[in-house]
């Protein structure tokens, strides 16, 4: 069955705590959730917010391939004629296709937080939805709290909705704004409400009790045909439903059409981009899309997903554009080393030697607190090593940093890198926007005139966190640093006590994996390379 | 209803990607665990992992006050005796009162993973279930891959289960092992599996459809009495169901006892604890306990909850031992910063001129990259600075730090810091593990002879990100700094094109806070404070 997808993740998604999105990047989004196939974007609240306003004055030039965009708002102000009501304008104002507006269901909403009498309620409703239409807009009416309200008094909650109806909505949304209906509770209400009304219904749950995904995919199974949620689940609170769990959920695994599994194959990378301008880190257990949704840590897990993967693994992973990952661990069985080799086609040009000290150096370091399953590029410098054991690009003779700040001034960072290259000296003195810059520049202005090469290799991402906490100030560090030179991305691993130290290693591995890259061109370690490190 | 809790962090729970604990940390949760009045422990696997075995041995001598620690393990191996399996003698060895084994239900792993013929699979179990009960053992029997197999296979799948029931098994875990089962099927198959066996029948998901937690609920709700979990959500893939979370439905919303509601309240501090042990940070939107969970942002909902927290709260914070927040952020209205002031008692202590400059140096802030939403310790200080705008304690004069690195030698990082206090010049020069500790050392050298109590503050946390990552080496960092001085805990934030200016704001905020704080110990300050600074 066709069931119509409306993303809030512009709107909805940024009451989450962390969750801040720019002009630009709310453009960028909606633009990737058009290509997805989503059928409806909900870009803002105009009314509400400058920033929201700001976006639809852009988006109005903008000609979307399969999206309506849509502007969000309130039933009109009580003490306002709808045509003088500034809400209710701003909606027109935005010049979208589609206008959603939400309205009171629960009593208990109506009467203390409204303040107007219920009847009154349900003419703003009315009046909101019919000046609406009256325009030319498709409405979606949310009705909020609906599921409270219908628990408070089924008979109003239920007049809220006929008032929509009759007014002329074309979508008549049921939300569980507080997240607290558990799902067979909802069911019976939808069901209700499914006999009553005709028409599309639709379905807004919110992840209070961990049930979102589950109440909207029951929603839909008593005929609700109209999901809204937002990619990567964000949203006040504790989110609202994961638009692309249930994308994936109602494509994959029911059969129903959503954006069509042509497109389903991007929702793993679309789901990574908005993270990554939301600043949020995409939790890993994820799940459809996640970094670790398909990843095998136990040995014996690793040992049958080999044998068949579907031992492991409820659906395809590449069904939604991810992927399988077999991880390395203190858990896991020699087996899965192995295994990465041979993903790598390098398992042939390793002595059994090799492979032994391989494991060695890798065991020393996840001893000394690497974490070598978040940094595949340090992972495969270490195979590059012991695969080209002669290879030396450089030597470090020495570096040195400092920062200084005299009284409210800016600091200043000087580095100064002494370098051998091919038994000659390189040395550089460069000032920059911290250490790790200053470093950064020395460094190249050393290597670029031998390896011109290292001028695409760019900071993508540098993360740095405490592995023991217990010493204070002076607890070890490990620095996690994200890489990309336009064709890829990899993240190389550095663990200090000293985070200069710790940054610099992880940069030092950054350029030596490059030029390693290109020391051995061999097509196939190049495409299995490329094959191990997925960019996100 | 009395619905037993098994939870299988310290097994299941370190197959997730990210997660990995020592000793020490399964043995501090374990205890936790126990506190909070889990059932049963499962505390690892003793064959496959030297780490578990030793968890075992050291277990066997503490006494916990309500759990039944439980070791888990396979059936015997096809071509072993069960009283030669050192697979089921290691189960024994570990000592615990309760085991819990896994056997196949599916015909296809029985077949191709395990490659033994359907008998002879039923014979393994059985073997294993009753000899284990010989011993005396209390025996938990997963019935691996449950739902699969009994889709695959239904009348095997239940002769799987008859085979461990027979044997003496006291409980028949259902297991949803790849996680790829909707609710509604489930629920089929749990119901017909409670029609044809008596006892306890438990019920084991993963979150790979993102149901988990509603699965497990659908369970229960047709009559499965024992639910297996991970706090947190940890696990291979996209994780176990989150034990919190069912916890707390099972409690709060459906009204079966699983800890009580006495032991309830302490379901936040648990999560968070183990959070901190796992080393990963608790996602701040998790249902109930996260941080967020009871957050808001929109200007209009706050007002709602100031009314009447019903309105946007589906319970009562405190139930879980949460609690509400009201967060600033450019969504928010003038009222969030209002209701912070007086949430610490400070309403009335500030002009309206002074009220007008916070939120303004606020703005400010906010609009340099700055998270305060992430750093209560910052915006403390910035409301303290407010209230008190004589406090100087310190002015800094200079500062400098320099790391070098020679070869392959240790670096060495030294620091000088000039401050001046109460019009004299203070000057120190230290040598540390790394830039922060250098600087740190010179700062409380210069002012601890004037401000002892500053040893108190230490260092818990460092984090460092990326604000705008489009600039490589030279981007814009923040750092997050969480300190603790033995009573509460508090972040503070800098923000700065170099990390070390960043990382010296934010220890310079601490440092001043604590001084803050000294010096205007106003009984209301003191507990509005440590009310607001709810230490995770």
């Amino acid at each position: 069955m066709r069931i119509w997808t409306f993303d809030t993740t512009l709107r909805d998604g940024t009451q989450g705590e962390a969750v801040s999105f720019s002009v630009d990047d709310k453009f960028l989004i909606a633009q990737k959730l058009d290509e997805l196939g989503i059928d409806y974007i909900e870009g803002g609240w105009p009314m509400s917010n400058p920033k929201d306003k700001e976006f639809f004055e852009r988006a109005r030039g903008y000609k979307f391939k399969h999206a309506k965009l849509t502007a969000f708002g309130a039933t009109r102000f009580a003490r306002n004629p709808v045509e003088q009501d500034a809400n209710t304008l701003a909606l027109l104002d935005a010049g979208t296709p589609v206008c959603s507006i939400f309205g009171k269901t629960w009593d208990l909403h109506v009467t203390r937080v409204l303040g107007v009498s219920l009847d009154e309620n349900l003419t703003l409703i009315s009046d909101t939805c019919r000046f609406l239409k009256q325009h030319g807009r498709e409405v979606v009416y949310d009705a909020e709290h609906f599921f409270d309200g219908y628990v408070s008094n089924p008979d109003y909650a239920l007049r809220t909705l006929e008032a929509a109806k009759q007014a002329g909505a074309d979508v008549l949304c049921l939300c569980d704004t507080n997240g607290g209906t558990l799902t067979a509770r909802l069911q019976e209400i939808v069901a209700d409400v499914r006999k009553r009304f005709d028409g599309v219904i639709g379905i807004h749950c919110h992840n209070d009790c961990d049930l979102a995904v589950a109440n909207t995919i029951a929603a839909v199974e008593q005929g609700a045909t109209h999901v809204q949620g937002c990619m990567n689940g964000y949203g006040e609170r504790c989110g609202n439903a994961n638009l692309a769990s249930v994308i994936a959920l109602l494509e994959a695994k029911l059969g129903h059409t959503t954006v069509g599994s042509d497109k389903l194959v991007h929702l793993t990378s679309v789901c990574h981009y908005i993270a990554e301008l939301a600043n949020v880190p995409l939790e890993p257990n994820k799940p459809f899309v996640g970094r670790s949704a398909f990843a095998h840590k136990g040995g014996m897990h690793v040992n049958a997903v080999l044998k068949d993967s579907i031992t492991y693994e409820h659906i395809k992973p590449s069904m939604v554009g991810n992927r399988q990952r077999v991880l390395l661990s203190d858990l896991s069985g020699r087996g899965n080393v192995v295994y990465k080799l041979e993903q790598h086609g390098l398992g042939d040009r390793l002595t059994d030697e090799a492979k032994r000290e391989l494991l060695d150096r890798i065991k020393t370091m996840e001893y000394l607190g690497y974490e070598l399953e978040a940094a595949e590029g340090t992972f495969e410098l270490l195979v590059r090593e012991a695969l080209q054991p002669g290879a030396k690009f450089f030597e470090v003779v020495s570096f040195e940093v400092g920062t200084r700040m005299i009284g409210n001034r800016e600091s200043q960072t000087t580095a100064t890198v002494i370098l051998r290259v091919n038994e000659a000296i390189h040395s550089a003195t460069a000032t920059g926007e911290g250490p790790m810059n200053a470093l950064d520049l020395c460094l190249r202005q050393c290597l670029s005139p031998v390896y011109p090469v290292i001028s695409n290799v760019r900071l993508t991402d540098y993360k740095v966190r405490v592995v023991d906490t217990k010493k204070g100030t002076a607890a070890k560090v490990r620095v996690l640093i994200e890489w990309s030179d336009h064709r890829r991305s990899w993240a190389t691993v550095g663990v200090s006590d000293n985070v200069i130290e710790a940054s610099w290693n992880a940069l030092l591995d950054a350029i030596r994996l490059e030029l390693m890259r290109l020391a051995d061109k061999d097509e196939s370690i190049e495409k299995a390379v490329e094959d191990y490190c997925w960019g996100v």
